[in-house]
């Protein structure tokens, strides 16, 4: 496997266009990408069961399994605006496929941003107008485009083998195990039939998007999107599981680390557990909850909060058989504090990365989440959004 | 019913002592609760799998549903303390009873402070010889004595007909419903079976303290525990469970309002819901909310996060028939954005208690949730707690 500079466009035959169209203040807000061959294609989306227009229309053009462009606008997120507010995501696919010459059921459209705004129809539209020769290998700023409160690009580039697999996400805040306000395109030249792409796209979710939380809001827009354009033929299918693994974990752990107001990503690591959904379920709790989060971001070496979390999980676990690792100081043994080097262990909360083993000694099933630490900066972008 | 100024202690034939034996650096951290005469009582705990070794003390000893008093520490709450801890919590139940002259099997405990550490039971053992002399009607600082991140005093004193009730509580952050980092010590001279008295209990807690949220974190350590002396004689069982709901209520109010770094108090109340259950998910999703609650911080008209809490809850609802109002102000109507006058709603968000209404338009049953904001001093009270 190699990682190489690039994103999403740089996958054979796909092709971007990123621009201002003057729903933000400033910064691209507006993002088409295109495959010059009509490709397979496969969606994850959110489970709130208030789901944006932009997921309606999205996951009824998918249905067929196939798709050519997604249209992204951030800014407003086009939710929680009824009838007109799906009307308008339909209208968007329609401008799109006659500017881009294609089938409005191959377009795919994703909105990020504020809550029950509708979408300025009129900028989407002269947006759209002419996209088709703003098209280009090397565009400017295509990940800018569809961040919010962001403050790291996300993108990412594979090659493995004789396929390449390419990239762009974002998602700082409301972002929470079952997906976060996050959105993530992805492109590969492999040949994959369309409902086996789905099921590694689910696969590799469960793994990765799934198992981050930045604040334990599930947003109403969250989506995954795959166009295989099939360019590079036919491909070893197990590899392409583990490259899309690879680059699914690596997006969601980005995501984390730049949750809002985050000075740090926080790993942490369930192993020997009873069964797969027990392992899972403690480490997303512990990754969830704010007095873990917020001992932190304060480096205070207070298990007790960690313990409160694992027993917060619905998993079942024995308390005196759970041993507590930061980094490699044990800091719990049989559920018990255990005599360990303060030092080390406060070094290790220190770093910017931090690694959090729970052995529960139980099983032999694991899982790992990701997560952040809960911040004074975080309070600030999140008293100040909208207003 | 009259709400009158006085405490636990002003029942008829409850004693206490208050004091400070050395736990906290400097505050009282030690109470004994006592009737005179064996009580009937019940209790209520956590249900975080970890559980502090005083709840297992308790829940053993309130098996027979007699007490006769409560011995309660703050500063360590003995929690993942496996063997010693138990050992602890029973040695402090039997100084206790040797002391008091009484059965060791009707002492309940209670510790509420740090996780992991053991109870110093030198200077509990100390705290516990001649507190027989020392337990009055009107001890000093009876509340404080439990309190731990508490700016707040919660006490309460409720005559009505012919019978009295009165509690104290303390809980502030690792609160959450279904029970916070709180404790509850309810007394009353009411005449009333054991079991009756745990099914008033219960239903009590259901509408108080399991609707509160400060923090999304259960507690390891949660308990509420009533004592009835039946020096009142026989009660009408329906007056009293209406004011202890009453009490409870109101307690589990003061402790939402005292969140950690709360600036104020928010009650959402859905109605209108297919069931019970529905009503509650969406109450509790919303006051559980860190986006909403930040939101709230700030003073922010963020109405989308609201909705995103309720399309976050397991409930059932029409989301094109979701009107929310804060205060008297319809911001949101059948689903989407209202017409509202924004400077009243922005006045109903800077005051120090908000109310948001749901109505859901989809059946008759209503709930109401009660939680705080999210404020930068609930990140530095819980980045420094235990360091």
């Amino acid at each position: 496997m190699e990682i190489l500079k690039g994103s999403i466009n740089s996958i054979n035959g796909i092709k971007a266009a990123s621009k201002y169209i003057g729903i933000k203040k400033s910064k691209n807000d507006f993002l088409v990408i295109f495959s010059e061959k009509k490709a397979n294609a496969a969606g994850v989306f959110t489970k709130n069961k208030v789901k944006g227009a932009p997921l309606i229309v999205s996951i009824a053009n998918l249905k067929d399994g196939k798709a050519q462009a997604i249209v992204i606008n951030s800014g407003v997120s086009n939710v929680a605006t009824g009838k007109k507010g799906l009307d308008d995501a339909y209208k968007t696919a329609e401008i799109a496929s006659k500017e881009l010459g294609i089938d409005k059921n191959d377009i795919l459209v994703a909105s990020t941003g504020i809550i029950g705004k509708f979408l300025p129809m009129d900028k989407i539209k002269n947006g759209l107008i002419g996209i088709k020769k703003e098209l280009t290998k090397n565009p400017d700023k295509i990940c800018e485009s569809i961040m919010t409160t962001d403050l790291n690009v996300k993108e990412l580039f594979i090659k493995e083998g004789n396929f390449s697999i390419g990239a762009i996400a974002k998602g700082s805040g409301m972002i929470h195990p079952n997906m976060a306000t996050m959105l993530c395109f992805i492109a590969t030249d492999a040949e994959i039939e369309s409902n086996k792409l789905k099921i590694c796209l689910k696969k590799s979710v469960e793994k990765s998007f799934n198992m981050i939380s930045v604040d334990n809001d599930t947003s109403t827009s969250d989506s995954v999107m795959i166009l295989a354009n099939g360019l590079a033929g036919k491909v070893d299918l197990q590899k392409f599981q583990e490259t899309l693994d690879f680059l699914c974990i690596k997006l969601a752990k980005m995501i984390a680390r730049d949750g809002e107001g985050a000075t740090k990503l926080i790993e942490v690591n369930v192993k020997n557990a009873k069964s797969q959904d027990d392992a899972k379920k403690i480490a997303k709790s512990i990754v969830s909850s704010n007095l873990v989060k917020a001992a932190f971001f304060g480096n205070d070496l207070n298990w007790g909060r960690i313990m409160c979390a694992i027993g917060n999980s619905d998993a079942s676990f024995k308390q005196d058989k759970v041993n507590i690792n930061f980094n490699s100081e044990m800091v719990v043994k049989d559920g018990i504090e255990n005599s360990f080097n303060k030092e080390n262990a406060i070094n290790a909360l220190k770093k910017e990365e931090v690694k959090v083993t729970i052995d529960l000694n139980d099983g032999i099933f694991e899982a790992t989440a990701w997560g952040c630490d809960l911040s004074y900066e975080y309070i600030k972008i999140n008293a100040e959004y909208s207003t």
